[in-house]
């Protein structure tokens, strides 16, 4: 192979990007619901779906990928959340926290990570077994776009005006 | 830093399996379209918002994303597709064949990739240009997952019985 990217590049600045990505349309979301005259809290409780998680749930799993996937790549613990928050106030305050935590990371604490073992247990599947490039690949990065997209949806199926842009820029 | 990723392995496997989910996700929403007795051409027309694309579009743009992003990493012309698909049928035949041509590059094609120039040309805002890395990481992957993402919500919506493992998995 021709190494060109390190496992840093390809994780912390993307995490990073797609959690203030998502912390921006949630802004929106929320300054749409203040110039309509609704109570934001109603889109935190917003899904797509009976079954499916709502938009806070959606925000808690993003920034719990984001920060499990930086730490178990660099063979750490993570810092545990208490899942508690009820308003958009308190999920920016999260992003922020995630954002932070991992604006410490450096280039030297990923080194050797692409062949980490990396073990994740699953309530219905027993144990996951990836090396750090497969868990980065393969379950990091795409769970946390499926969360910040699924987000988006949310928000963008409920009227908010957002467009590819706010999800895709540098915000 | 310290290389330990190639351009290709954190492009053309990735794009390749999110595409394969893609189809599995599909082949679900056709087969409940069946089980349930309705037109599965209802799916493919079902949007989250009235100015949002619809489910077929999200599957074009999903493997333009991708054989865009690997045709310009490897500096080639990408194949032109007509657009013509209207069935569930030519979507899965469209997929094939973007999963096909993504699977002809190897790792010496991406050699260099990472700082290759790579310009997009936009309708709102000019030319977009970036380094490979900053195409690959900044925009091909999560333009790619936020069309695979937006296809699954669309179904899941549409009361599919597809789950986050549909999602992530190795179909």
């Amino acid at each position: 192979m021709s190494p060109s990217l390190s496992m840093y590049q390809a994780s912390v600045p993307v995490f990073v990007r797609a959690l203030r990505n998502l912390k921006h349309v949630l802004e929106k979301g929320q300054a749409h619901a203040q110039e309509r005259g609704f109570d934001a809290g109603v889109l935190l409780q917003t899904r797509l779906y009976p079954d499916m998680l709502p938009l806070l749930r959606q925000v808690q799993n993003a920034t719990d990928t984001a920060k499990f996937g930086a730490a178990r790549l660099a063979g750490v613990e993570s810092p545990k959340f208490d899942d508690d928050e009820t308003s958009f106030a308190e999920l920016y305050a999260r992003l922020d926290r995630v954002i932070d935590y991992l604006g410490r990371f450096d280039e030297a604490a990923f080194a050797g990570s692409e062949t980490r073992a990396i073990t994740l247990p699953t309530r219905s599947r027993g144990e996951l077994k990836f090396d750090g490039r497969g868990y980065l690949l393969g379950f990091a990065t795409p769970n946390l776009y499926f969360h910040v997209s699924t987000a988006y949806a949310i928000l963008r199926h409920s009227g908010v005006p957002v467009g590819k842009r706010d999800f895709l820029g540098d915000h």
